[in-house]
C-alpha cells in the first residue's frame, strides 16, 4: 500500500511535500519561534538541586506504579529498579541517568518541507487545542464536536499565520465510532493541511495505525529514520503509568516517533498544594517516563510535559491563568532544561464558558507566562474554553492572532544602526513629528506587529459599523477564513492509498462507541 | 487654616490618620508587592552602554526646549548647558550627574499609616487609571464624567483590596469648572478614601493648592518633611518640555513632592519607530526631566517614567498589549534601575471600546509585562478603555481583580520544608488523591490566589445563573462594592478645615471651562 510514497529519503517530507509546493495556493505561515529573549529563571540553583534531591528520593523510596503491563515491569527489573507488584522503585540517580539519551531537541517533519519544525532549544512551536468534546460558536451555542468540526479547526489551523503545526485530537469527533475516529482524524490533518501533526495514543493499535497512515504518507523508509508525529503521552498522576498510554507510547518510541510525557495535574488534586511540591513530583514523573522510553528505544525523541492548573477550592473546578500555575510552568521548565530535553507547558488555558473578558485575561496570562518560560512545544496554543470541555471557534482565530504577539516578543531588541535612529531623532528635533521622517517611512511596515481581528477603529466609525465586539469579529473572521480556504495540494497516489488504508480497516471491525 | 491639623510628626500621615484607624471599618489593603522574583532582561550591557552613549548625544547635539520658561533658561544656563533660544543642550554626562540627587527610593504616606507605600527597589504600587474625560458602563453607555463618577471610582479604588493607591483624576469630572475640579477631586480622595493620592498638575497654582491641602490633611510641617503626593509630568515628545507641566514640577519639587517624569509616547509619531530609538529619545528625555527637577531641589522624589504605546498605520490609532512597547518598557526598566531611581510604565492598557476578550487580552499582555519589567509604579492599573478615552466602571473591578495575580506572581516559589511537600507526597502515593491529606488540609486557604470575580461555576449552574459573562459579573460587583462602601474616618476638624478652604477658593475666581 506503500508504492506510490516516494523511497528516496530527502530533507523534508518526500516527495508529496515537493508536489504540493508547486500546486497549491501559498497560505503564510510564520517560521517557528526562534526565541531572541532570555528564559524567565525563578529558581535559584540551590532551589533547584533541592527540587531534584527530593524527585530522586520520591523515585528511590516511593515509587511509580506500571499498571496492567508486566513488559514494562520486566523492563524496569532488568534496568536495576526494584519491583514489587506493579511498582517500580528506581534507585538514585537511574531515571535521570537513562534520560540522557534522550536528544536535547529534535525535527519533526512535515508534509511541505517549510513547516516542519524543530523542537527544542531556544524554539518555540505552537500547536491547538487538543481533545475537547464539545465545540461551540457564537450562532449554534455549545455541542458536541462532529467530524465536520474537527476538518473545520483544521483548516483555520492550516490558515492561520502563527500556528506551526496543526495539533492533534482538536476536538473529539462525536459522530464517528470511538474505534475509527483516528483514521478520520490523521486523514483530515494530512489532507486538509500540510503541518506537522500528532498521532493516536487511545490504544496501541491506533499508534499502530498512525505510524502506517505516515509510512503511506511520507514513505516508510523515511518514517523509520524521522520523526512525523509527536503525540501526547499523560501520566496518571500522581505517578500512575496505565498500560494503554504505555502501550502507545512503546509504539511510538519504538518507530522513533516523539512523545510528550505530560503529567496532567490539578494542583492540590493530584499533586500537593505548593508548586515546590507540585514541581518535585512533576520532575519524578517526567523522569520515570523518559526513563522508561529509552528503555524501549534510547534516542528516541521525548518532551517533558507539564500540564498544570491550580484548584478552586471552593467548587473544585481547576483554574487557568493562575500565579500557582505560572509558577509550576516556570520552574518546571528550569527543570527540563537542566535534564536536557525539550519542554512543553502553557496554552490559551481558561476557565470561561464563553470567549469573553475572562477568557482572554486566562488565556493571556498563559501565554506570556508560556513564552517568558522557555516553552519549546505548546499545545492548546489557541481554541481551549471552559477548562478544556469546549473547542471554542471564535476563541480559536483570537487566540491564534494573539499567537503573533509572542512572534513579536521574542525578537527582542535589534540595536543595529538602523535600530538606534539617531539619524530620525536628529532629523525630527524637540516639538518635531516622526510619521514623515525618513527612518519611519523605510522601516514602519515591519516595525509594528499587527492584528488581523481586533479593532483600532476611531470610535465613531465602530459604532457606525455596528459597535461589534471581539467575539462577533471573530465570528466574521472564521467566516472569512473558511470561505477562502483551498486544500493544499497532495499527489492523488498518495491520497488513493490513504483512503484505502483506512476503508480496508475500518471495515475489519465493528463500529464501537466506547 | 491649619490649626485642627496635627504639627505633631509622626512616621505616618499624622493624627488623622491614626483616629481614622481606631473607627472605620477595616477595608482589606494588600500591601505594596515586594517581588521576590527576578526582573526580565532583554538587553545585553553592551546594549545598554550604547542606548545611554546615544542618549548622552541627543542631549548635547540635539537638546530639549524648555517653551515659555526663562526661569529654567536660566537654570540651565547656571548648572553649565549651553542656552540658546528655548533649546538646551546639555553637556555629556551633565544630566546623569545631576540626576544622583535624586533617591532610588522613598515614601509616599497615606493619612492611615498602614497604607504608605514605598516607591522604588524591588516594590510595585498600583494606582487606578488616569485622565480620561468619558466614562462607560454596561447601563449608562459612554457618556463624559462627571464629579458623582470620579467619587464612585475613588470608593471603588478604597474597596479594592489589590489597589495601593487611590490615584489622581481618576476620570475628568467634567460637570466642575476646569479651574476648580482639582478642589473636588483632591477632596474625593482625602475624605472617600484613605490610600495615598497624586495632585493637579494642570496649572502651577493648582500644584500649590494642592501642596495646601495636604498640608491641611497631614500638618504644615509634616508636609515639608515628608513627601504625600506622586504627581504626573508628561513631557511633550520629542523633547520638549512646556512651562504648565514644568510650573507644576517646579512647585512639587519645592516641597519635596514626588513627580513622575514621564514621556507619552505613540511610538512612530513622537519617537522613532524602532524600539531602541525610542528607548535612547525617551532616556534623553527623561534624563533632562529629572535633571531638572533636581535643580530645582536636590534630593526631590521623582519616577524614570515611560507610558508607551505602539501606533496602527493604517488608522494612526495607538495601539496597546503590544510586542514593541512591551520591549521599550523591559528596556526602560533597565535603563532607570541603571540611573538609580523608581520605575514607572504599564497599566490597565487597551484599543478595546468595551470590557471585552481583545480589552482583557491586550490588558493582560501589559500588567504581565508591567511585573517583569520591575515597574515600580504602575498608573492605569485598572479602569483603563478606548486608548484611555474611557474610565470603564466594569473593567476597572475586572482589572482590579487581575492585579491580584500580580501579588501572587511577585511570590515566587517557596522551597521551605513545608512547600517541599515529602511527607505529602509519600503519604499520598501512586494512583491517591491529595484532597484529603494533612498537608492540603494545612495549606488550602493560602495556597492559591483566589479570584473575586471570574466565574469557576460548573456549567449547568452557571447556565441557570444566567448564563453571564465578566462583564455582567463585574456590573454586579461594582453594585455590591459601592452598596457596602463605608467612608473611613476623617478627623472632622480637618474636614471642615478642608471644605473651608475649597470653599474659600472657589469663591475667590469665577467659573471656567476652558
Amino acid at each position: 500500500m506503500t508504492e506510490a510514497a516516494p523511497r528516496r529519503r530527502s530533507r523534508g517530507g518526500g516527495g508529496a511535500a515537493r508536489r504540493a509546493e508547486r500546486t497549491s495556493t501559498k497560505i503564510e505561515t510564520a517560521k517557528f519561534i526562534e526565541r531572541n529573549i532570555p528564559n524567565f529563571e525563578v529558581l535559584t540553583t540551590e532551589a533547584l538541586e533541592i527540587i531534584e534531591a527530593n524527585a530522586e528520593a520520591i523515585l528511590e523510596e516511593v515509587g511509580v506504579n506500571f499498571v496492567d503491563n508486566p513488559a514494562a515491569l520486566d523492563r524496569w527489573r532488568e534496568a536495576g529498579a526494584d519491583v514489587q507488584g506493579e511498582r517500580v522503585r528506581i534507585p538514585r540517580g537511574l531515571a535521570r541517568k537513562l534520560c540522557e539519551t534522550a536528544p536535547s531537541s529534535f525535527t519533526q517533519h512535515a508534509r511541505n518541507p517549510e513547516k516542519s519544525v524543530e523542537i527544542g532549544g531556544k524554539n518555540l512551536v505552537l500547536a491547538p487545542i487538543y481533545g475537547p468534546p464539545f465545540v461551540r460558536d457564537a450562532q449554534g451555542g455549545r455541542r458536541y464536536a462532529t467530524l465536520e468540526d474537527f476538518q473545520k479547526f483544521v483548516k483555520l489551523g492550516y490558515m492561520s499565520k502563527w500556528l506551526h503545526h496543526s495539533g492533534g485530537t482538536v476536538c473529539e469527533p462525536t459522530d464517528v465510532p470511538v474505534n475509527k475516529r483516528h483514521y478520520d482524524m490523521l486523514l483530515a490533518h494530512m489532507e486538509l493541511s500540510d503541518k506537522p501533526f500528532m498521532g493516536s495514543v487511545t490504544e496501541p493499535s491506533r499508534a499502530q495505525d498512525s505510524v502506517e497512515m505516515c509510512e503511506i504518507l511520507f514513505g516508510k523508509e523515511f518514517v523509520q529514520d524521522n520523526t512525523v508525529m509527536t503525540s501526547l503521552i499523560n501520566i496518571n498522576s500522581p505517578m500512575t503509568f496505565d498500560d494503554v498510554m504505555m502501550g502507545a507510547l512503546e509504539v511510538y518510541a519504538k518507530n522513533n516517533q516523539a512523545c510528550i510525557i505530560s503529567p496532567f495535574i490539578v494542583g492540590g488534586a493530584m499533586a500537593p498544594v505548593s508548586v515546590a511540591g507540585t514541581l518535585t513530583q512533576v520532575l519524578a514523573e517526567v523522569m520515570a517516563g523518559i526513563a522508561y522510553s529509552q528503555l524501549i528505544r534510547p534516542g528516541a525523541p521525548v518532551i517533558f510535559g507539564a500540564f498544570v492548573s491550580s484548584i478552586d477550592m471552593n467548587s473544585g473546578a481547576p483554574t487557568f491563568g493562575t500565579p500557582e500555575a505560572s509558577m509550576v510552568t516556570y520552574g518546571a521548565g528550569q527543570l527540563a532544561r537542566r535534564l536536557g530535553v525539550p519542554f512543553r507547558s502553557a496554552g490559551s488555558f481558561c476557565g470561561s464558558k464563553l470567549p469573553d473578558a475572562q477568557a482572554a485575561y486566562e488565556t493571556a496570562n498563559s501565554l506570556n507566562m508560556g513564552l517568558m518560560a522557555g516553552v519549546n512545544f505548546m499545545l492548546h496554543s489557541c481554541g481551549w474554553l471552559e477548562g478544556g470541555l469546549v473547542a471554542d471557534f471564535e476563541k480559536f482565530v483570537m487566540d491564534a492572532d494573539q499567537l503573533g504577539v509572542l512572534h513579536g516578543l521574542a525578537k527582542g531588541i535589534s540595536v543595529d544602526e538602523n535600530a538606534q535612529a539617531m539619524d530620525a531623532i536628529r532629523e525630527v528635533g524637540p516639538g518635531g513629528h516622526y510619521l514623515g521622517c525618513a527612518h519611519t517611512q523605510a522601516n514602519f511596515k515591519s516595525a509594528f506587529w499587527k492584528s488581523d481581528l481586533l479593532d483600532y477603529k476611531p470610535f465613531e466609525t465602530w459604532e457606525e459599523e455596528g459597535a461589534r465586539d471581539t467575539r462577533q469579529l471573530a465570528s466574521s473572521r472564521v467566516e472569512t477564513l473558511l470561505a477562502a480556504y483551498q486544500q493544499p495540494a497532495l499527489d492523488p497516489a498518495i491520497r488513493e492509498a490513504l483512503y484505502a488504508y483506512v476503508a480496508n480497516k475500518k471495515e475489519s471491525v465493528p463500529d464501537s462507541f466506547l
